[in-house]
């Protein structure tokens, strides 16, 4: 069930680091359930369900992993790590987890977890008296920063995805007369057989559909002398792939070649960028200055990117007003588009992980607007 | 994306519904995001990223859909149910949400909503003025209580998952000598080929491996003379089904068989007492009775049930402690289990739905303990 394959000895280690960074932010005690905070801390992953699954980490003292009686067969005991606390059906969970700790001044709460648990919370420690932040406020700086494991995990998963785009490019996946759905069956099929454990999107947009940047994948027929933006990925031994490319079927018009030459630059500029020690912001700037001086600017709608890691958008973010550092190990997308409403749209995205030595993409497959 | 196909008119039903709710119970302003209060009064499902979308239902006032630029183009638009309110990419979305009401008395939060929109939201109305309660206090009497659209949908899950169960039954679905995995994958693709859209969950679980009811299919290869318990279901046109059935491969031995017969009489026992105006917890004693009466209460480890609708679990909850009458519509699984910790495990489970002539089954697949 756990996506995670690290040790007994990296876990310690990261609980550690945790609580550092506890100490350095004021944080009093951290509170983790649904999500990838828990499996990254402990190894284990909760049931995405209503029956409560915690780990209480107070920033002193030993931690804790409430669970489900019932559930409690499925962890696999890290020692030194947590103890196990699990409840009965009738008892009151959220209850057990208050009485862990003292009522913090402090306490960070999984950013996934589900809301009814923290309204249930309130009801023991009301916000004038905790101040509640988010798990990232902690989180960051650990899950940020990848080590070599998850960087070559990213780097497995990333090739795994480029094989499916090669597919696509090599008109191994066939297009004019199926529809959206069935091309985005398609796609998902392929990331399976090429290792991924689970598809978590597969967008398939085609002509006017491709300027929506979060299209559902419909019925839709794909026709001759239209472009389709592909955007996929899944998840492989824990971490994620996301890679987009646009195909057109036919030659295309000289307005889309000439938009896709400038998305091509902005895209390689936005990686190229990536630098440790910039800021994040200055990723997105670089890729909307390229679009923005072809004149393109008012079509470019979204942020550059998105951390990557064991969630398919985690932090940091490529987005204005993000002035925090890369540095390395940092893993993110660069994706910049062009969207003209009513008609058609083009998108162009790799995983980038910075390194001192510059951007390093997970993603090799040809970025050129391939025609089919 | 939506899993919903009622009309405008329903959701406008609905909303109406929902405020009169909140007048009952007091509630200023109900706030829904991931999960599926949303597509239930909206007919639209949010994505589960990191980008807020909220539909904002005060209880006098027009209710908004807060959502970001990018994913608007995905709603279908519903007059008189909501507004659109988009918001660009470096917008504080749940500033626009605190900005749309004045600070309420009662908030009630979606219960699936992430839990770092309801922090920030904190931020704007701590929980010293603003009283947060579960979106379940209003959304309960509306959900539970299935239309006959509902209910029918219901039953075609059902049937379909009762084909799966049937293909085990007649030997269909190999087992001994594959993995429990192996074969919870072949289940996976029967419930699709079946009609599913998709899977939440197929538990394969052999031998010892039986005796934890939440047991993740693994390399566990399936023997000669043990028992195999199978619990599956997946999402059909927006509604669950979920079955559990066991078979044995060979002779069961007569500690196995009689244990088994007390679980059929106690499911079936469980099943008639879930009557419309009979207290949730009346079928988990029911249930419990003949197990405990048997002598194997202590090997009974879970609730009896679980609402069912659209989500695989929700109200309301067949467990000793909840006293909420059973009404027309409600719909629940009735699934006893009897564990013995590593050694065997055993669960029957049905979908039944609470109607004035009694309770009536979703599932209609042999009860028996099939020999293979």
């Amino acid at each position: 069930m756990s996506s995670v394959t690290a040790t007994t000895a990296t876990y310690l280690d990261r609980i550690a680091r945790a609580r550092a960074e506890m100490e350095r932010r004021g944080v009093d005690v951290l509170l983790l359930s649904v999500g990838s905070d828990l499996p990254y801390l402990s190894g284990y992953e909760a049931m995405p369900l209503e029956r409560l699954t915690m780990l209480v980490v107070p920033r002193d003292g030993d931690a804790t992993m409430v669970i489900p009686r019932l559930e409690a067969p499925r962890v696999v005991e890290q020692p030194g790590v947590f103890a196990l606390r699990p409840w009965n059906e009738t008892d009151d969970p959220v209850a057990i987890v208050a009485g862990l700790v003292s009522r913090p001044q402090v306490a960070a709460v999984g950013d996934t977890m589900w809301a009814r648990f923290l309204v249930e919370l309130l009801g023991h420690w009301p916000s004038d008296a905790t101040e509640y932040v988010r798990s990232t406020t902690v989180m960051n700086a650990l899950r940020t920063r990848k080590d070599d494991a998850e960087i070559a995990a990213l780097a497995a998963a990333g090739a795994a995805a480029d094989r499916v785009a090669d597919q696509l490019h090599a008109g191994e996946i066939p297009l004019v007369g199926r529809t959206e759905a069935q091309v985005s069956a398609d796609i998902s099929t392929r990331l399976l057989a090429e290792g991924h454990d689970v598809v978590n999107f597969a967008i398939v947009a085609a002509g006017e559909n491709a300027a929506s940047p979060h299209h559902h994948p419909g019925d839709r027929v794909i026709r001759d002398g239209e472009i389709v933006l592909t955007d996929f990925g899944g998840t492989m031994a824990g971490y994620c792939s996301d890679i987009t490319r646009c195909v057109f079927v036919g030659e295309p018009p000289a307005e889309v070649a000439d938009a896709y030459a400038v998305l091509h630059e902005a895209q390689a500029t936005g990686v190229a960028a990536g630098v440790v020690g910039a800021a994040c912001q200055d990723v997105d700037r670089a890729a909307r200055r390229v679009i923005a001086d072809a004149g393109y600017g008012e079509f470019f709608i979204h942020r550059t990117g998105h951390g990557i890691g064991m969630e398919a958008h985690e932090d940091p973010y490529m987005v204005e007003g993000n002035d925090q550092a890369i540095e390395p190990g940092h893993a993110f997308s660069v994706e910049p588009g062009i969207y003209v409403a009513g008609r058609w749209g083009m998108r162009l995205e790799d995983i980038v992980v910075a390194t001192t030595e510059g951007p390093r993409s997970m993603n090799h497959a040809n970025h050129a607007l391939v025609t089919l």
